[in-house]
Order: C-alpha cells, then structure tokens, then sequence
C-alpha cells in the first residue's frame, strides 16, 4: 500500500541533520511536492509518552534494553499513525532519524551489539525500511563541538569521546550493510550545497518511483 | 551470579494465579525461607511509568506490536532492578506471570506470533528464564466466569471468548517448548491442594539446586 516516499536523515550530533532535512523539505514543498516532515515522536501521543519516560533525567536506574525497547516502541507508534498513512496517500516524507540511529546508539554506542537492536527494531518496523536514506558524513567530534562551541572538541570527557566514536562505527557498519538505500553526503561543507545533493539524490529517486 | 531460583506463575484469567502465589509465597515465608513476592511492574519506578502508558484507556490508538515492546522494557526494567539483584542475593523469587504470558497473549492472542513476541523478551531477559513455572490449569472460559460471575460465560461476546480460546491455544504452545521447566498443576481444585501442588514442585527443585 506503500505508494510515496519514504526519506530519512541519518548521522552523528551536530552533522547538521534538522538544518538539512528541513531546508530540503521547504524545497520540495516550494517545488510543488505533496511532502511532510517529521521526527520521532512527530506529535503522536502515545509515542510522546513514551519518549518522555526515555528522556526524563530523573530516570537515572533506566537500562540500555529498557532504552532500547521504548525506543522501538515510540518507532512503532509514529510509523504506524503518522508515516505509513502519509506513504499510502502517497505522500513525501522526510523524517529525521528512524532506525539506523538506533543500530548506530543502541546497537554500537551503547554497546548493546547491532544484531540485537536490528531484531527488536525489525519487530516494530515490519519491513517498513526508507527508500532512501541521506548520511551526513561528518567528523563526530567536529560535530560535537559544531553544536557547542569551537574549545568544546578539547574539553569532552574520554567517555564521551569513546561513545560518539563507537556511534561513528557503528554508522560505517550500518552504511556497509544497507548501501543500497544509502547515500553519503559530505557534510563539512556551505548549507545550500549539501541541500543542493541531498535534493539530487532524492529527486532521482522520485523519478525511479514514478 | 544467579544462586536463588527463579519461580512464575503463568494461566488464564481466573486461574488463580494471584491467590495461589501469594499462598505458596506465605508458606514459605513461614518455612524459613529467604523469599521476595513479586509481580510487574513490581514497584520499580521506570516499569510504572511504562505500566500506565500501556494500561492507560484514553491510548486507544495504541498498535498491537507498540503495547508488546512496552511489556518487553517493563520486563526488563523490572528483571534488571528487582528480580536479579533478589536472585545473586541467593533468594527465592515468587513472581505473578512472566515471559509465558506475554508469549500467550500478545504472540497468540493478539496474533503478532509466538517467535516474534520471543525474539522481543529474549532481547528483554537475556537467558533469565524461570528455573520453575507453575501453570494453572483451568478451561479458560470457566476462569474468566470466576473473576465475574457464574453467568458471565454465557455473556461472553465472540471477540473475548476466541480473545481467551487464542491464549489457552497460546499457553498450550508454551507448555509444550518449554517443558523442562513447567509443571501443569490441576486449578479445579480447593486452594489448598493447588498450593500443596504446587510446594511440592517448589521444594523440590530447591532440594536440587543444593
């Protein structure tokens, strides 16, 4: 029933991705396009409820699964209220982030191994994978300080550092594995030019639809 | 690290699964033994919170697969915080339902299906299976008119009793992949003699565990 498209934004913190997806966005609706933009939760009750139990501090005893598990639950219930009923009236859809954030965090980052996060998230999105997906290629600690300040690179802990790199694995194990629906864009580069590539990827893959 | 044991209590509806467990929990308590009593979400902060979203009536919208990972996060918050540290204490752990059930009701119930309501907990128990499963036996039509009252099976509409005949159909699945751990114990009986049942099989498996 899937007759749109189905888009995604992928790549580390501060690569850019709101700024990106949006702009491209604006352009295809500017051009005419029947497109919406979203991002998980996307404003769907059920999945915001579960996002604020994720993201609230005073959960401090929450395990990596649990994390895990809510966060392909909050997939499933966005996909299936707001994503698949945009695709099957044949709708654009630009999401930013969807499953390879989480092989990349989960899977990797949180060392939880990407098979398994891959199993639970197969479960919740059913075969419902993007058509196409934009990786913004960036230096993850050059990410990192884009979205603080330009000493930040210097003053982030080991830690930190060791997690943001095992992301940008995991991000080249997911590139490797799903390099069909997956275009890599340099993202060290002018806003307009990055837009620019990201609308040629997806406008030739308009065209293939058609 | 797992030197307690591990014990559930899985049926349908009205088996008597709560009165039964709590019972066998009080003779052992009164034995001497070192036992905790538990059930999801067991108390634990972060598997309440997730407890409310999935029983919350207004989330009427909520998808099959989106309420089965909620239960795999509670379950695994719920191991993770309280479960586990009781066992690696070397206590006997007596808790209301487990793994089977969701095996029973979302799985066959609910028809996502068993291997896939599976791969979910496995990823939420990581190997932490029960070393003991009591399940009560019971026609699961005459359970669900115990929790009501005795006419409540001829009030019964189609949905809820094929809802309950899929689960019983569940449950008989579980049973028969699972049978080194199980024990089925005859609940047509005075409460009395389930618990004795169902000790005997307990103290059993505590005298080889020794």
């Amino acid at each position: 029933m899937r007759k749109g498209l189905f888009v995604t934004f992928e790549g580390p913190d501060g690569s850019g991705k709101t700024t990106i997806s949006t702009n491209v966005y604006q352009q295809l609706l500017t051009e005419g396009y029947d497109v919406i933009y979203t991002r998980e939760p996307g404003g769907i009750d059920i999945a915001e409820q579960i996002r604020r139990i994720i993201l609230d501090p005073k959960n401090t005893a929450m395990d990596v699964k649990t994390e895990a598990l809510l966060y392909a639950a909050s997939r499933r219930q966005h996909l299936i209220e707001k994503v698949l009923p945009a695709l099957a009236e044949g709708k654009i859809v630009i999401c930013d982030r969807f499953i390879d954030s989480s092989l990349a965090y989960q899977g990797i980052g949180r060392q939880i191994g990407l098979d398994a996060v891959l199993a639970i998230n197969e479960f919740a999105i059913e075969g419902n994978y993007p058509d196409c997906t934009i990786f913004l290629d960036i230096d993850p600690l050059e990410g990192l300080s884009r979205i603080s300040n330009r000493h930040y690179r210097d003053r982030l802990d080991r830690e930190t550092q060791e997690f943001h790199m095992r992301v940008a694995q995991g991000y080249l194990e997911v590139l490797s594995k799903y390099r069909h629906r997956m275009t890599v864009v340099d993202a060290n580069r002018p806003v307009e030019d990055i837009v620019k590539d990201a609308l040629v990827v997806i406008l030739k893959r308009i065209e293939s639809n058609v």
